[in-house]
């Protein structure tokens, strides 16, 4: 192993062996150690930190306590021709969804439109790279991935569905994609809320609510609450069309009956994941690259705006360069994990 | 034909027959007529007037100018097992629908998923509708459909998608829709921004943008700005994946070169719809039905809170019994149209 301590600015390739050092031993397989360092490789590359290397402390722990089965060896399923079911064993989603990839990829190919459904799983890191990942390939990928329940039917004020992020990868026909949409649908990250409780402070009007349903700035009392959706009940409904794709399609765990994916109680949360891919040519009588193109160019020639994605982007071409910033105490965590 | 002016209560077959007589008198065939008059009972019959009687003057002006193309044969292509394609030949949108829909839940039947574009196409009324379609057909449906472009992406000023809405519409193993999800991306309907400029009031902070980018409450000054996206950014992501399936996927006009839905200029509109329609046994194993009993009964047993499509279910229930009050005047203009 590399003397890591004296490092504070990390490459990505050395990002990435840190990871996978990290959950081998915590007792993953090879290939499952590979498959999430490849992940929290490219959350460091976009500087989504949150799914970094500040996730593998709790990777490893959720391998040593039972959350995740490290030696999972995920069960790929074509029951129709268009689609394409894992079960990810209660191991980690990504190798799940690698197993069953080039088939959805083939599938999609072959008849136009295919989905992959995923079961038994755990959550999947920076949902959009899964919907990049089929631009890439050449085809539009819409995704969604469930979560423990943190959002109440709007007028409720149970949880029912979790901050369920869907996302969006369109391909550019050159093996890239032009843009990625990656949105939850709650008003904030409920990160944002854990850091304010922690620290002892307020959080912002629109956040979230208490246990009794009403609006709260008191981070303590919207833990015990729920989360507020992004734009009323209409965030509510996108975080149930996800649920409805993540959770019933796939036959995973509902948001409502899943153990969080923080600490280590509660076993194997068992949520789901969702993945269409859609070949364009056929549907769109070879027009969609020209409308893209178009539609691209509609909002990032526009003063003020930007194209879902390029603030990952332009992390990306950053990082690539001059590595990341790694603070010497979570190198430490990692390392002593 | 019956003496409708004697009558402002009408049944829901009077509603339909009204509607037909309309547009065949302004230029429709038999069958587009009928397609789109079934649409106007179903609007009325779930008390969404703006897009039931109400539309029916608007209709008949659009196939009098040019608009909508009143005798076109849309023609359905089937490029790939689970594709198809539908050229709604600057017809209205519900014809065309109606003509690839046997395909689209074939094709989602044998193969597990299925999509349908619709090209050269018009507004297709209520997009839930068509949603709830295809689960009494006993399938999970998505649907998107573009229109005139007012949602500046977040940051700019100049719009580029439409209200944009989608639906899903999820089955009850039964016949029928356990909930109906249909939600436009901005966080008010466009038509009461109109209202309030003819009546020359205020509307609500958070409505709508002028056209410098800045907020305001002005009516007029947001109809030549931008309507604001439901829950900022968010709502315009929801917006731009919408266009990214009914018009780049369908091959359809962008929203931003799209004539408007209203007034008799600008030709067709040439906008799109994208259908998606998935087998839920083969991708869930069996477990979509319970899992989506379970999820539906968490949301509607919780005190304030409501199942997406409930509203529309109760009004169903009483006009079904009680038929829809008619205003005089919007009986004369559909007669004298």
């Amino acid at each position: 192993m590399k003397e890591w301590l004296m490092n504070e600015i990390l490459g990505l390739d050395d990002v990435e062996a840190l990871a996978r050092d990290a959950l081998k031993r915590a007792g993953a397989s090879d290939r499952a150690a590979a498959s999430v360092a490849r992940s929290t490789r490219a959350a460091e590359r976009d500087s989504i930190r949150s799914h970094g290397l500040m996730y593998v402390p709790i990777y490893a722990e959720h391998l040593r306590c039972g959350k995740v089965e490290g030696l999972a060896e995920p069960e790929v399923h074509r029951p129709k021709p268009s689609a394409v079911r894992v079960d990810a064993k209660d191991g980690f989603a990504h190798p799940a969804i690698d197993a069953g990839f080039d088939s959805l990829i083939e599938a999609a190919t072959a008849q136009g439109i295919a989905a992959m459904t995923v079961h038994n799983s755990y959550n999947c890191g920076v949902l959009g790279h899964h919907a990049e990942r089929i631009a890439d390939a050449g085809l539009l990928g819409l995704c969604f991935t469930n979560a423990p329940a943190s959002i109440a039917p709007w007028g409720g004020k149970t949880p029912v569905v979790g901050t369920n992020p869907f996302a969006l990868g369109v391909p550019d026909g050159a093996g890239g994609a032009t843009l990625v949409i990656d949105q939850s649908a709650s008003a904030i990250a409920k990160s944002e809320i854990m850091l304010r409780a922690r620290e002892g402070r307020a959080i912002e009007e629109g956040w979230a609510f208490d246990a009794t349903g009403a609006p709260t700035t008191d981070a303590e009392a919207a833990l015990k609450g729920s989360m507020a959706p992004a734009g009323g009940y209409k965030g509510f409904g996108a975080g149930l069309m996800v649920e409805v794709f993540a959770a019933a399609l796939a036959g995973a765990t509902l948001g409502k009956d899943a153990s969080p994916f923080s600490g280590p109680l509660g076993g194997p949360p068992r949520t789901g994941q969702c993945f269409i891919a859609v070949e364009t040519g056929a549907l769109s009588g070879g027009a969609f690259g020209a409308r893209i193109e178009d539609l691209a160019a509609a909002i990032a020639d526009q003063d003020g705006a930007r194209l879902p994605g390029s603030t990952r982007a332009a992390a990306r071409a950053r990082t690539e360069a001059d590595g990341v910033i790694v603070p010497q105490d979570l190198l430490e965590r990692i390392i002593n994990s």
